[in-house]
């Protein structure tokens, strides 16, 4: 007997037929006196519908109406997936996010949860019936509906399990689980049984699409275990955890994680005296541009320093134009931008006990020789700029390298 | 200044184009200070499509969840409306029906409005904000979505022009107004300035089909005056009210309704003894059948009687069966079944007063040679099942007798 929250994305109710599918699977695995929430995004395209129709009436939609009319999406998916489930003898109730009592922030398309008041689904529980709620959405204290923002059908399937204490959240995805590497570029990549919170928080921030990071986040503050696993397959997926049930082997790293959407700009020749940086990155800063790396390089020959960092590919215009007017207030320097670089990066909480783990990823770059522009660490990760061109390799080598035995 | 709650049904918002369209209207017609209140239905055919979604999954979706469904449809075009509106520079807040206050019934698919409390459309309005409220929907104590059947929209407009005290709750709709008759079939038919809740009530109960029974019931018992005008002509409708304001004429017949939803069924030779009426008719109740008009009459040959009754084409499966049980159960009666019937009907506050009246009524189906097969009628009206074919000149003789001038 166990309390489980299962989500499934948009894909995977896209069609009355899907949406059968995934009452046949639920129904087949449910064991007597499992309690059972699901968690469902909007059907396949049709957020993207109510998108295209919002922007033949306007293209300045207020995002309180956008979420208005986003919300429906969902509405429609629980409403008929609760149907599907009583048209097969199951009593099943569906709920908005309102309804589940998913409280959220007044910060209409991407609202962050406040609380989560589960009453109406355990009651519903309670009662026996398998709750419906609607992912990716909620409510503010006066009432209105908001919505979550990116992968916020994932946060809402924490959430609720969080409000019902649920053993574990199940997000069904179309991979089957989180891998020490993305599958489609390192072919011996492998299946986790097991990840801490903080590990996949890390692969997530440095490129690895499985999760949502708020959704980990919300689970790692709330204690909700989450299970990833295939929507096509029985087989266990890959649990995120606290801490580690079983020491699989003594993996100081979890993971090796790429991200190619990176920019890299480099500030050459700047006066070598205070407040230049600071003038540079609070610059960026106010105009909302994230940096990541930041390698900052004395000059011997003049005195002048070069300071090189990396923006998200999709801020780099912003970026640019904050740099060019910068120059024109600061005059003196030049500028590169530099669009063909990617960044490699090692996972694992492990390496903080382990010397030497940063040196052995930089010799597998050295040994497949690739050339690293820029790096950075943090506690439980080191990353690595490299040329576009060379991620593929970048990421087998390492990979070998910490993964010897696949 | 005025205080107005304008409702438009689905074809009026069936596309973007459309909507800008009363958009545009509203702004035009808006006098400066007057608070607008927009009560919307689903755009076009959308109720249909998820109608049609829906039975791809079930053939027995819950109502429950038939509602979360369907009330998908107008919180579509509340977002559009109230994004159209704000696109055109004139702050707008959308309001599903449980946001605007619409408390009803738990019954759900046919919800009764219990009460409105509007406090949110009223700090709307307040605020200098057009308000959008979806119709046909509304919310239990519970927090379960609901929709209000047939005609619903109207209602909500209704309810919320009580809520806010309103002026006037303008109903948009593709007549301009309400008619003597159904200019369809009577040319000379005349729209009327004004006409009572009690007389349209009775209009609409024998068959003119422009106003939902329960929105006048609703403004009759919240003393809410109804505006019926074009959605396509700037011009003044019919107002449904209380009382006259005006003294239009002396008409003691406002209207000539016709029905042709309407079947026959007449048991032959049933005993003429006390609880035979009673074991017909209250086995037709229980099964959910409306009788219209009974006629009994005594054979004087044998001392058995023939009943007569009127019920809806679209309840005659159920009538039929009722009979076929009960001629099992009680024997020795004979039942003709006949469909092409129709009702023609009068009606008039005037008529109490006025001695005479039906007469009129009965000579001028006489002078155009139409045959009488039953009379009902109440304080108000007066009724005369006649053979379908002959209603069309029915209508027209009795129009021509009560509105002679036109």
């Amino acid at each position: 007997m166990a309390i489980l929250v299962k989500k499934f994305g948009g894909s995977s109710v896209a069609t009355p037929e899907k949406i059968h599918g995934i009452v046949d699977r639920v129904l087949s695995e449910k064991k007597p006196g499992d309690r059972i929430v699901i968690v469902v995004s909007a059907m396949g395209d049709s957020t993207d519908d109510l998108l295209d129709l919002a922007a033949k009436v306007t293209d300045n939609m207020p995002k309180r109406e956008l979420d208005m009319l986003l919300s429906t999406g969902e509405q429609v998916s629980i409403a008929l997936m609760a149907a599907a489930f009583c048209s097969k003898g199951r009593p099943a109730i569906s709920f908005t996010g309102g309804q589940a009592g998913i409280h959220t922030s007044d910060v209409h398309s991407k609202a962050t949860i406040l609380d989560v008041d589960a009453k109406r689904v355990i009651k519903a529980l309670d009662e026996g019936k398998i709750a419906i709620v609607a992912g990716f959405q909620g409510i503010t204290d006066e009432g209105d509906i908001t919505t979550l923002g990116r992968g916020g059908s994932d946060t809402t399937a924490v959430a609720v399990a969080a409000g019902i204490k649920a053993d574990f959240c199940e997000i069904y995805t179309d991979v089957d689980g989180v891998y020490t590497s993305d599958p489609r570029i390192v072919p011996t990549a492998q299946k986790m049984d097991e990840i801490t919170f903080a590990e996949m928080l890390e692969l997530a921030r440095l490129g690895a699409g499985v999760m949502q990071p708020r959704a980990v986040e919300y689970g790692e503050h709330n204690g909700v275990a989450i299970h990833v696993r295939s929507t096509f397959k029985n087989d266990p997926g890959t649990i995120i955890r606290e801490e580690y049930t079983v020491q699989e082997k003594n993996f100081v790293i979890r993971g090796v994680a790429h991200d190619t959407n990176v920019a890299k700009i480099a500030v050459k020749g700047v006066p070598d005296q205070p407040g230049v940086a600071y003038k540079i990155f609070s610059a960026l800063a106010n105009a909302n541009v994230d940096v990541d790396m930041i390698i900052q390089s004395v000059r011997d020959s003049d005195g002048s320093n070069d300071i090189l960092f990396t923006v998200a590919k999709t801020d780099l215009v912003e970026a640019t134009s904050v740099v060019e007017s910068l120059k024109e207030e600061m005059g003196g320097f030049n500028y590169d931008v530099e669009i063909n670089v990617a960044k490699v990066s090692i996972v694992g909480a492990g390496m903080l006990g382990s010397p030497g783990i940063a040196a052995g990823m930089f010799g597998a770059l050295a040994k497949a020789d690739i050339n690293i522009a820029a790096i950075s660490t943090s506690e439980i990760s080191v990353s690595c700029l490299i040329k576009a061109s060379d991620v593929k390799a970048a990421v087998n080598a390492i990979h070998d390298h910490f993964f010897p035995n696949n």
